[in-house]
Order: structure tokens, then sequence, then C-alpha cells
């Protein structure tokens, strides 16, 4: 099969690079020649900046950021004829391509950073396609690279990615801010970390509310009114300290009246 | 050596069922009788629900909510002569023990569900004592069930377990209510499972700053625009979502700014 790679960050890195493996990678575009050509080099493809040098394959892949997604695919269509287009959002349409005539979505669903190899096989695939002939091409070359394959459409995968938002990207950003706070106090980020996995553990093997722990879910305000003392000097931190402690004890509330009935 | 559980709750009942592989655990307190004899009897302890019931021991365990260690430490000085006395809450002083000649904290950084066995062996312990033979009291007995002991004041270990409740029991929490929504979506939470476990051993390998992913850091305001309408029926989930996104966001301003510099 020949691939077209619209885009050259990381979701476009890593993905063409495995699709490398099975398929022939044969243009990557990017506004910027430079990205393009770093990434075409790998995968000993042409690198170009502009659409007009797209060449015929058999699917354009748009792994671009969101918010430029609609555009290229506007412009894209003067140049595939009836070949399929799909892009790799979680949160974008599958109508923006709808002026297309084979068109999906091919949403990886992980976080991808360029400094860690990701393991394919565990990254679920949702897919959606506007007719079975485009469904069959993106499954051929999904079952290649994953052992997870699902058929969600727009609005199921809307829904998982705000939640992956609100569980994993929210999360690192509470790692981080636990990070920056323990050098401040000169304590060792490394005595979190088996706290982090065991907590992410259990989360997956269990009901992550009923594996719920720490001050707030136990309704211990002593300890919530001096951590939110502690952070007095951090604004920032200190309201979201009590959004999330507010959060959960609602839940708690909610629990404690579950129990008297 | 023989120890004394004071408590009858997750911490109390899971250090104790590990110390009581080492040593004899002689008795069990807790105001509900009930309780302590649940605990007792898988320990072939007594069951006590008065103070006075306290017998000789080489150390007796506060392991109590926050709340109540305190008053049980006043209480308890009349039946312990100077045996040594700890607790094992991350966020009490040391202090409120003072009136005691040998004490000490003993603190499990680790989240303790009865659900799920601990494996003690990663589990950070973090020791202070009032003098040196105290210390290696509890030193003597830390040493059999992790191997990782740390020897921390009162301060650093507060600092530690507000930086916990941050980046584990506020993650737990972002994990429940992905769980929530999904369900409500009629999307299965299990595609969730491998980008949580991953999120986290990322964190822990690299800084968590710098595997920063999602629609804040890339400044796409777009998409945290959308998420943040598909979330008008939730406040308070709304709320959250607009605080965590705020605080990546000034983050990704402040990494733009020393881009440019």
């Amino acid at each position: 099969m020949k691939i077209a790679l619209i885009g050259s960050g990381n979701v476009a890195t890593l993905l063409g690079l495995e699709l490398g493996k099975y398929h022939q990678v044969t243009q990557v575009y990017s506004y910027n020649l430079a990205n393009a050509q770093q990434l075409a080099w790998r995968l000993s493809a042409q690198a170009i900046d502009e659409l007009a040098q797209l060449t015929p394959a058999d699917v354009y892949i748009l792994a671009v950021k969101d918010s430029v997604i609609e555009e290229l695919a506007q412009q894209i269509v003067r140049y595939v004829g009836d070949r399929l287009v799909i892009h790799t959002s979680g949160s974008v349409d599958v109508k923006v391509l709808s002026h297309l005539p084979n068109y999906g979505v091919f949403y990886p669903l992980q976080t991808f950073s360029k400094a860690k190899p990701v393991d394919w096989l565990k990254v679920p695939l949702l897919l959606e396609a506007n007719n079975d002939a485009s469904l069959r091409l993106m499954r051929q070359f999904a079952v290649q690279i994953s052992g997870r394959i699902y058929n969600y459409n727009s609005e199921q995968r809307r829904a998982l990615h705000l939640a992956a938002v609100i569980a994993c990207n929210f999360s690192n950003f509470l790692y981080g801010e636990a990070y920056d706070y323990l050098a401040e106090k000169q304590v060792d980020f490394d005595l979190l970390k088996s706290l982090i996995l065991e907590t992410a553990q259990k989360a997956v093997q269990f009901v992550p509310t009923d594996v719920q722990t720490g001050p707030a879910i136990r309704g211990d305000v002593m300890v919530l009114k001096r951590h939110s003392e502690m952070l007095a000097d951090k604004p920032d931190l200190q309201r979201i300290y009590q959004v999330l402690s507010e959060g959960i004890l609602q839940r708690h509330k909610s629990l404690a009246k579950n129990d008297e009935q």
C-alpha cells in the first residue's frame, strides 16, 4: 500500500514509522519543509511543502493539529481523486471530510511523546469511515499494528477523548505539580513513584471510586484545612487542591448517604 | 517483639498482618469492639475496647484517623510507661507524642485498600523518632518489611503527604470522573486503561512536565472550548476541567516564553 503522510508532529512520526514497516510511505508533507525532510528521511520518502506536489497513494493520512484538519481537507480534495483520506484526531468529527468520496477517522488512543517508543500492539485504534470499502481498507493496515481495533462513531470517540484528557492529561499535570512542590521542599520525587504506579494499577483493576483514598474521601476536614494552608503561597495550586477536594467530598457525602439508606 | 495495635482500619489491618509475620501482635484496640475482634482474630491477638486493658508491649502503634491520634496519645500515657509509642500518619507532627518518653512516626507511603494485597517490599517507610534508641527499635522491624527506609522529619513528611494527595488521590478521583462519564456515554472504560497505565509509567520514567500532552499544553483553545461545552450539563466536572486546563495553559505559556528567549 502507498501512504502519503500529511504532518510531521508526534502522531505523524510515530504512526508513520510503524506503518513504514509494512507499507511504503511515499511522501511526507509539512508546511515547514525542514520538518517534513526530517521525517521523510527516516521513511525513505519524499518531503514536500505544497499539497500540489502530492502523487497518487492508496491513503492520505492527515496527522496534524485539530485546528488545521478542516482547512487541509478542503485543499487536498483537488489532488486525491476518489482515494481514501483519513484524519487521526480524537475530537474532530468525521464530517469535516464529508466533501470527499472516501474518508474516515483512524484515532490511536495513546499519549505520544517522541521520547518514548510506543507499544503499538496495546494501543486501541478507533476507526470510523463513510462506507464499507473505506472501513475495510483502514482495517487492513490497522490490524497489522494493533491487536485492539474498535469501530466507534464520532460522538463516542469525542467522549473518549474528553475522558482521556480528564483521566490522563490532568493526572500528568498533577504529577508535575507534585514534582515541583517536592523539589522546592527538597524531598525526593522517587518516593512518590511506586505510589503513582500503584494508584494507576488499582484504578484499572478495580472501579476507581471504590479504591479512592485520602483525606477528602475520609471527610477529614482538619487535614484538608492544613493542606490548604500549606499552599497559601501558591494560590493556583491551592485552588486546584480545593476544587478537587470539594469534588471528592461531594462523592464522600453521597456515599455516606447511600450507607445510611 | 510484642506489638500492641491501636486501630482496626486499612492501615492497622495491612500493617498488622505484615508485622504479625515476624512478631507477636498481642492486642488490637478499637473503640468498636467488633472491629477489634475481626482483626484480632486474624492475628491471634486479644481484642480490647478500653485502653486500660493494655498489657506491656515493646511498641504501641497508633494506626488511627489523624483526628484522634492526639487524644489517644494523651490517654495512652498512663498505660505504656517508657515503652515506644508511634503513629503512622503522614500529616500529623511527631510532636503530638512529645509528652511520652519514647516516641516516633512510622509512615508507610502507600495507598491502602483492604481489597488489594500490599507489596510491602516496595513501600517507602518514613521514620522519625525522638531519640536514637527509638529510631533503632523502629528500624529493626521496618527493615523486615520494606527495602526502602527513609529518615525524614515531620515537615518533609507532611510535604510528601500533600504531594501524594495531589499526585495520587486526585488522579484517582479523575479516573473515577472519566469512568462515570464514559459509562453515561456507553463507551467502555477498558479503552482508557492502557492510556492510564502508560501515563503513569511515563511520569515516573521522565519528568512529568516534559511528557505533558493534550489540548491545553498545545494551546488548542478550540478543543478546550468544545470540551467545556460538552460538560455544560455537569457544572462540577466542567469547573474541574477549566481549572486544570488553566493550570496547564499557564505552564504552556511559560514554556513558550522560555523558547523565545
